[in-house]
C-alpha cells in the first residue's frame, strides 16, 4: 500500500463511501513495506549513483546478460562480480559500455562518474597474489563514485616497502587492506594510520593457510584498535562499507 | 632523536662544529621514531580527548592501578576493560573518579566529556545475555568522546521489536550490533539502516555456539553488505572503529 | 497503537474532527507491532496453557526469582532451566509451588494440568548419563500440556533393549531422542516408527566426543530420513518443537 | 518367518507331527523380522501414497534407470535425487512419465496425485541461489502429497519482503526454511509463526561459509524455539519430516 | 519370554490347553529378547572371569558405592574407572577388597585371579605423562585374566629406549600402546612386531596438542599397518579389545 | 651384517686372523639392521602366505606395473590398492593373472590360496555406497588367507535387517565394519557379538559428514567396548588387523 | 634518499646554501628506505650467491617467462618452484639453462654452483610418496650453495632402516625432515642426532590426514627439542632456512 | 654393553675361552644402545654445560623436588619449567642455588655460567601479555649458554617500536619472535633480518585466537622465508633450538 493508497483509504472513510470497520480491515492487512516510507526514502536517498550489482558466481551466462541487461534500463552504473571469461565475453557482447576484469572476474558499466565520496579511499595489499581481490575493491569503490588509490605488494615481511608508502596511506579516509597466508598488513597499516581500516583476508596461500582461514583469524585478532573484517577475498564487501564511510 | 635534536645538529653542521661525514654517520642511526614527526602529530590529533585504554584481563590487581594511575596523571578519560571485582573494588579504592560497570568488568574515568562525534553512535545487541558486550561498546563509544543510544533485546526471533526500533536505528551514523547464538542481529539491521554495521559476535549460548564461533561465521557470511566484524565479545574494538568513523 | 486506537483514528477521521494528512502522519509514523494483530492474537492462541520460560543459565540468583515471581502472577505454568542448586533453594523457598529437579537443573511450577497435546511425546535416551538431557525434555513436553513417557539406557550398543521398547515407541505421536558420544540411537529408533524423530545431541562423553560434537555430526547425518536435530543438550528445545508438533 | 508359517508350526505342535523339541529348536533360529508383524504393517500404512526414493548421487546413470525402473512396477509415486543431467536424460528416455528438475537434480514419478496432508507445507528459502534445495524440498513435499506453497529470495538483510508474506508464512502447518551463508532465516521466520520450522543449511557462500558450516551452526543456535534443523543442503529430508508432520 | 516359558507355551499347544491363534497372539507379542537365547549364551559365555565395569565419571560417590556393591554380590572381580580420590576413599571405606589407583582414578576388586588369556598382553606409554592411561589399561587387562607387562617412557624420540624393549614387545600377542604429544609411539612399535597394536591417544600436552587431537590424528594416519586406534585417553577400551583377542 | 657374517668375524677373531681392536672397529660401525635376526625371522615367518601390497593412489601407471611386476616374481600374492581404470588397464594387460575389482580400485594376483586364518571374518557394511571400502577388506582379507564371508546394506535405520544377521554375526571370529554418514553401524554391531570389532568410516555421505568425519569421530566414541578405528575409507588395514588376529 | 643525497643535503646545510629549518623540513619528509642503508647492505650481503626464487603457483606460464628472464639478466641462480609441465615446458623452451624437476614442479637454473654452505644439509623423508616435497628442499638447498645429500624411505613404521642411517644422519650440519600421515619422523630424527631439524608436514596421507594437517599437528607436538616446523608441503622454505643455518 | 664389554668378549673368543656360539648368543641378545657409541658420545658432547631440563607441568611438587635433586648431584644447570607457585616455594626451599621466574613458572639452578653459544640470540615479544613465554625463552637461552638480548612489546600495530630497535635485532644470530593474537611478529622480523627466526605462538588472546590456534596458523604462513614455528606457549623449545643454532 502506498501512501496514495493510504490517503484514498482515509478520504474514502472521511467522505463515508467507506465504513470504519471495513477500513480497519484493510489497514489490519495491508502488507508492511506499504508503511516503510522512512526505509524506503531512505534507500532512494543512498542509491543517488550508486551502482546495482549482480554477484555473478554460480549464474548461467545467459542469465548474467538478463539481469544486467533489465539494470541497465534504469541504472546508470551496474557492477557484476565473478564471472568467468566465458560468461564476461556473452556480456560485452550483449550489452555495450561493459568493461572486463579477468583478474578478478568483475565487469563494470559506469557511465555516471560524479564522485560522491569526501575523501579518498586506500586500497592496499600484501601480496602480487592478492591484487585480484584488490582490484574487486578498487572497481567497486570507484564505481560508488570514490577517489581511490592503491598499493599493492607491500607485506609486513618487506616492512620498508609498507613504511615507503606512508604518506601515502595517511591520505586516506578509509583503507581496505587485503592479505592472504598469515594476513598480518591490515594490523601494521592499522597502527601507522588513524583511519578505519577495513580487512579482507583472502583465500591466497597452501597448506595450513587452509584457504584463508589463517588470514581471517589473525585479522580478528588484530592487536590494531581500527581493524575491522569481512568474510575472505569479499573485496566487494570491503570496498561497499569503505564507501558508506566516506559519504559520512 | 627529537626535532629538537636535529635542529642542533643541523645547527652544528651549519656552524661547522660537526663536519658532514659525523652529522652523516649519527643520522644514519637515529632510531626511526624520531623522524615519524606526521605520525606522532596524527596521533596527538587523534587523541585529543581520546581516552587511554588499560586492557586489563591478566593483569595483577596492583599491576593495574599503577598503569592507571600514571596515565591519569596525563589522560583526562582513562578506560579499564575486563577486570574481576577484586581488581575494580582496589582500583577505585586507590584511584578517585573512577565508575566500576561489573556486568562489562570495565572501569571509566571520565573527566572530560566534550562530545567530538558528528553524529550519534547506536548500540544494539540482541538478548538480555549479550548486555556486558554491548555495555563494554557504550561505555567506550562515550568516553570516547559519542553521544550514544542503546537498544537491547531486538534478537531476530522476535522481528517486530527490532522493526519497533526502526526509526531509532536509523538516527544513528553508525551502529555497533552485538549478539551471541546464531548471530543473525547483524543482518537484520544491516538490511533496515543505510550507514555502517560494525558486527560484535559475543561468546553467548552452548553446545554448538563453540564459544561464539556460530555467530562469528555467520557474521562474516552476513548477506548485508555493509557489515563489518571484529573478534568475538570485542565491544571496545568496535566502538574504537565506530568512534572513528562518527569523528570523520 | 493497538487495534482500539485505529478504530479511533478512523472515527475522527470519519467525523471529520481529524483530517487526512494528519491521520496519514500518524499512521505513517506508528510502530510496527501496533498493527500486527494477527501475530499477537497467534501469540496469544498459542500460549493458551503453554508455560513462561526462563532461560537460567548465568542469571543472578535474586535476577531468578524476581523474573519467575513476575511470571507467575499471570502465568499458570512458569518452567526455569538450568539453575544452579543455590539458585534453585532462593526460588522454591521465595516462590511457593516450585519442583526442583536436581539432574537437569529445572524448577517447575505447573497448576494447570490440563492435557492440551493430542497424542503421546516419547522421550528416549541412550545412557543414564543422557537422564539429565532427557529429563529437561520430559519435564518442558509435561508443562506444556503433553502425556510423556520416558525411555532410559537403550543405546544402540545394546540394540535388544531398544527392541523390548518396540510397541512403546510405536505409541508416541512424535519422539524425542537424546544420546551423547556416537549418537547412533536417533538413527535406529528413526527406522522403527514412523513418526517424526527430534534428535538432542547430548555433550556426554570424553575425549573426541569434543563436548558433543560427535553425536551432533553424527544425528545431522541420520540415514533415518524422519530425524531432525536441535542443538547439544536442548532438551528444553527437542521437547518444544515436539510439543507443536501433537497439538496440530 | 511369517505369521503363516509360525501359526503352521504350532498346528504341528498341536497335532503332534512336530515335538517340542524340535518346534523349540525352529523358533530359536528364526530370524528377527519374521516376528515382526506390527513393524511390517506399520511401514506398509505408513507408505500410502508415499514415493518411493532414489538417492542418486554417485549412481551409475543405468543403475539409477534399473533401480527406478523395478519400482515403478509396484509404487505410483518415485522420487530421484541428485541426478546428473546424463542421468536424467537416460532415465527420462527409458521410463515414460519422469519429470526432470535441473536447478536441484531431481526425477519425479509423479502418477497419484491424491492429497493426503491435512494442511499446507511451506517452502521458504533466502536467495536466489537457495532454490535449488528448496525445490528438492517442494518436489519432495509435493510427491509426498501435501499442498505446497513457496516463498523466494526472503533473507533477513531485506526484512521487509519477508515481513510482506507474513500472512502467507501463518497459512503453514509446517514450514521448510533454507538458507545458505548466515543461515539466519530460520530464527526470523521462526519468530513470526507458532508451527513448527525446519531449516535447511544451504552450501551456498564462500570463504568462511566453510561449505554451508556458517549456516548449519546457526540454525542449531537459533533463538528461536521451534526449529530444528537437517543437513547441509538436505531439502529432501526436511520435506520428508514435514510431510510426516503434516499427515498427523 | 525365556526358553523354559516358551517351552511350556509349547506344551500347552501340545497338550490342548492353549489353542493355536491365542499361542500365535503370545508369541507375536513376546520381547525380543527373550528370543535371544544365542546372544545370551554368548554374553554368559563370554562374562566368565570377566569383570563387571563401572565407568565412573560424573556419577556421584553413593551412587558408585552403591552399583559396586550391588555388583560385588554375584560378580567376583569389579573394576571402577575414573573416580576421585573422594569417590575412591567412600568406596574402599564401606566395600572391602578394594585397590585404588590414583594415578588413573581406578578402583579395582580382583578376587578371581584366573588366567584365561592365551598369550600375554603389553602396555607400553611414550612418556611418563601417559602412565595414568597406561595404568587403566594394565589394570584392564590383569582384572579381565590376562598376563601384562608393562614397558614406559619409550618414546619415539629416545628411539634406542624403545628398540632395547624390542625383545620384550616381541613377546606380546597384543600390544596397547599409548602417547599423547605427536602420537609416534604407535607406528613406531607398529613396525618393530607382528601383532596387532591397540593405540591409545592420550590427552597429554599442550597448545596444539589439542586435548589429544593431534595424537589421534597421527594414530589414525599411521603407516603401520597393524594400527587401530580407540577415543582419546580410553585405556580401558584399549585393554578390553586387546583382551578379546588375546582369548581367541 | 648377517648371522654369518658375524659367525665369521668371530671366527676370525678365535683363529687370530683378525685382531680384537680391528674385529671391534667392524663390529662398532656394522649397521644396525644386520644384528636385527629376531625382526627378520618374524617378518619372514609373518610373511608366509601373505600378500604384497603396492598402495596404488597417486602412482603413475608404470610404476605400478614395474613395482608390481618385480614383487610378482618372488611372491605368490599382490595386492595392488586404489587404482583408476585406466592404470588397471596397463597392469592386467601386462601382467597375467591380475583380477581387477573397479569399484574399490584394487587389482589382485591370487596365486597362493591356501587359508591360513584360524577362523571367518565377516565384513560388514551399512549402505550401498560403502560396498568399495567393504571390497577392499574383503579383497584384503581374503588375499591374507582367511575366509571372509560379507554382509551389506544393513544399516541402523534398517535394525531388522541387522538382526536378520545375527546369527552370521556371532560365526565370525573377527569382524570389519564399514559405514558413511553416522557411522553408528559398528556400535549396533558391537553390542551384539563378542568377538573384535573394526570399524572403519567411509567418506561416504554429503554437508555435515565432512568427508567422513562425521562417521570417524561416531566410531571412536562408540559406547560398545569392543570395537576399534581405523583411518576413513581404509578397509585395507582393517582387514589387515582382522588377519592378524585371525591368525593368532 | 639516499646516502649520497642526505650527505648533499649537510653538504649544502655546511655551505649556507641550505638553511637550517629547509633541511630540517626535507629530512622530515624524507621516505624511510632511504636511510635503511643497513638494511639494504644486509640485503647485498645475504644474497651473494644467493639464487632469484619465483613462487610459480597460480601463475601464467607467460608471466613466469617474463618474470624468469628478467631476473636471469642479473642472477646467476633462478629457481621456480611449483609451476605445471606446460609452464615447464614454455620456461625451458624460452629461457635456455633451465632444468625441471617434474615431481616437485621446480625449475632450476644453477650457473653458480660456488658451495657456501658450512656443513652438509641433509634431506630425508618418510615414504616414496612425500618425495616431491623432498625434491623442493633438495634443489633448494643445492641452489643456494650447500652441500646436500638425500635419505628417502625412511620412516617410522620401518625403524630398522632409519637406525641404519645413522651414522648418514649424524653428518649434517642441520636436517630437512619431510612426512605426510602421521608425521612421526622428525621425532624420531630429532632424538637420534644433535642438531636442528626442521620438519616439513607433507599432504600425503588421505581421510583423516585432512591435506597434511595431522602430520602439521603432530610436528608441532614433537616430544624432541630441535624441531620447529614449517608449513605443509614447504620444502622450499625449509631448505631456506636450512642454508640460513648452514651459512653460519 | 660397553666397549669394554665388547672388547673383554671379542678378547674371551681371542682366548678361547669363549666359543663362537656362545659368543654369538650373546651378541645377538645384546641391548642396541651398548652399541650406540657414536651416539653415546655425540650425547656427551652436546652436553657439556647444557642443562638438565625437567617439564614441570603436572608433576607433583614432591616429585619436581625429587627429579630436581637427583639431576643437580651430577649436572651443573639444572632448568624446570612449568611449575606452579606451591611447587617452586618447595623446591627453592629444599634445594638451595634455585632462583624462581614467576611469570613463566620456571627454575633456573645456573652454576656453570661459561658462554658456549658464538653470538646472541636475541628474544622478541609483541605485547607485555607475551612476556611469560619470552622469559621462559630467555632463562632457557641464558642456561644453555648463550649471550641473550630482550625486546619487549614490539608487536606490528606500533611498527615503529620495532624498527627503532632493528640495528639490535641485526646483532642476533638467531632470533625467538614470540607473539599472540594475530601472530604477525615473526612475519615482520623475519622481513628485516638475515638471520633464523624461530616463531613462538603464545595462547595470549581471547575469542578467535582459540588459544593460540590464529598465531600459530598466521606464523606457518609466514610470507617471510627465514621463519619456522615451534608449538604454542613453547618458550623452551625455541630457546634450545637457537642454542643448537648458536652453538654451529
Amino acid at each position: 500500500m502506498t501512501e496514495e493508497q493510504l490517503r484514498g483509504l482515509l478520504d474514502e472513510v472521511k467522505s463515508g463511501t467507506l465504513d470504519v470497520p471495513a477500513a480497519l480491515e484493510r489497514v489490519r492487512h495491508l502488507p508492511f513495506e506499504d508503511l516503510g516510507f522512512a526505509k524506503v526514502d531512505h534507500h532512494r536517498a543512498l542509491r543517488h549513483g550508486m551502482p546495482e550489482v549482480v554477484f555473478g558466481l554460480g549464474k548461467a551466462p545467459e542469465h548474467v546478460v538478463a539481469i544486467a541487461g533489465k539494470l541497465l534500463e534504469k541504472a546508470d552504473n551496474v557492477l557484476i562480480t565473478r564471472v568467468s571469461r566465458q560468461t564476461a565475453e556473452l556480456v560485452t557482447n550483449e550489452l555495450p559500455g561493459g568493461e572486463y576484469f579477468p583478474l578478478s572476474g568483475a565487469i563494470r558499466f559506469w557511465r555516471n562518474r560524479v564522485v560522491t565520496g569526501k575523501g579518498k579511499i586506500g586500497v592496499v595489499c600484501a601480496g602480487t597474489s592478492d591484487i585480484p581481490v584488490a582490484e574487486e575493491a578498487q572497481i567497486t569503490a570507484e564505481v560508488m563514485g570514490n577517489e581511490v588509490f592503491s598499493i599493492h605488494d607491500v607485506g609486513v615481511a618487506g616492512i620498508h616497502r609498507l613504511l615507503n608508502n606512508s604518506q601515502k596511506l595517511l591520505e586516506a579516509r578509509v583503507l581496505v587492506v587485503c592479505a592472504g597466508m598469515e594476513g598480518a598488513l591490515p594490523s601494521a597499516v592499522g597502527g601507522m594510520v588513524g583511519c578505519p581500516v577495513i580487512a579482507v583476508p583472502t583465500s591466497v596461500g597452501y597448506g595450513a593457510s587452509f584457504h584463508g582461514l589463517a588470514a581471517l583469524l589473525g585479522m580478528l585478532n588484530s592487536c590494531a584498535s581500527n581493524v575491522t573484517v569481512v568474510n575472505i577475498d569479499n573485496g566487494f564487501g570491503a570496498a561497499y562499507v569503505a564507501s558508506l564511510i566516506n559519504r559520512i
